[in-house]
């Protein structure tokens, strides 16, 4: 069977997250029911990331198998006239039979987007909105400190805390935090993100923004590994998975 | 009393429209309901525009009277966060008593979103997709046809069209079709408009944009003074109310 790859954007906003769950709308099943629609055979979808409910998406990768697709841009046309507007298939390609969308991604980059009030009502379901009066230079400063590879547990979801289900230490390579138009895109770059990862440094981040913490206190809460140390969870909705890289 | 102007955006999605209907969530009832939970008192909001449902606003101007606020800035605040998060005050001042939002506007601004396929997520609601063929410059040509002072009867609504209603005569001041990142923001600047005049004048368009007319025939329908004559209504979810001069 031919292997094919595709990069996929969605608005979260509507979904239980990417992985299928039982009684849930979630990415991964309207994209298997689609396909099924079009293919008329079950197609198992695997994701690049399992993206949380509520996270939106510029650029997940997806990965199938079959033999019933011949004309790919034709394939593509289809699939998307048959999924709702909130999930589009951007483009398609085989891939060699080995590929695996999660196994084989080297580098995955998040955007994260805060906007200073007022926030436009458009904005509303992409954008978290943030005090006027954050120190967005300090929160950066912050995120200087965890930039490289350490172990970030202190970040990691509280189930996962405990249990050495993945490994914990991980790579970030770049945390920049860009003005925009309407405020902030943050853009975080890693080898690898533990579960709830972005939303929780964020959380930590808002923290040292406001003045709660200093922006050093960053490196002794990633040093501690020890999830209690940390701020909360930031809002899914400013979280986007923009790009992955094999 | 004292008289009040806003600036108000808001997401058309979810809403019936600008103006109150019974049984149906509308802009000015979802307003007159946060004041009252403010106020508590009945206040009636006058907008400068009944726009239609489904279509946004960046800059719908309202005025209401009340002698019950005094911190202009802390009412605002207090306002945004009773109103949902698709209506959102940007701005209010003090006007004249004589001041009226709709009789007293020279000039309204709107704003129609096009974006050629893939459409993004997170555009659907603000952009109509059409198609890669689309010709925007003749489209362009088509709009030059109608800038000026004209009988626009071709294009108002249905309803409108027999009955001297509202006078049919309008001045188009502007009307660009300006690219930008995402496809082409159509910006038309006028003295006034019909119901659904600037929807019927983009259908019209969209035809001379796919072959159908020539440019040309924009001024024979316009000239016919016969609804008849022109094209569909374009979709509610391109447009937005952009500013109101006053």
């Amino acid at each position: 069977m031919k292997k094919y790859r595709c990069v996929v954007a969605y608005d979260g906003t509507d979904y239980a997250g990417f992985q299928i769950q039982p009684r849930a709308r979630t990415i991964q099943s309207t994209l298997q029911e689609a396909f099924f629609k079009r293919l008329q055979t079950i197609i198992p979808i695997k994701g690049a990331s399992r993206t949380d409910s509520g996270v939106h998406a510029l650029g997940q990768v997806i990965h199938f198998q079959t033999d019933k697709v011949e004309n790919l841009s034709r394939f593509l046309y289809q699939i998307n006239s048959i999924l709702p507007h909130s999930i589009r298939i951007l483009s398609i390609e085989e891939v060699s039979p080995s590929f695996h969308s999660r196994y084989d991604a080297k580098k995955k980059t998040y955007y994260y987007y805060l906007s200073k009030e007022p926030l436009l009502p458009f904005d509303r379901l992409y954008r978290v909105v943030v005090p006027r009066q954050l120190d967005i230079m300090k929160m950066q400063e912050g995120a200087y400190h965890v930039i490289g590879k350490h172990d970030f547990r202190s970040f990691a979801q509280k189930a996962e805390q405990g249990c050495a289900k993945s490994n914990p230490v991980k790579t970030i390579y770049r945390f920049d935090f860009i003005p925009d138009e309407k405020g902030c895109r943050v853009e975080i770059e890693g080898n690898g993100f533990l579960n709830k990862m972005v939303r929780n440094l964020m959380g930590t981040l808002f923290d040292i923004g406001m003045g709660k913490i200093p922006s050093q206190s960053m490196r002794t809460i990633l040093e501690a590994c020890d999830r209690r140390q940390a701020g909360q969870t930031a809002p899914a909705h400013g979280l986007f998975l923009a790009k992955v890289d094999y």
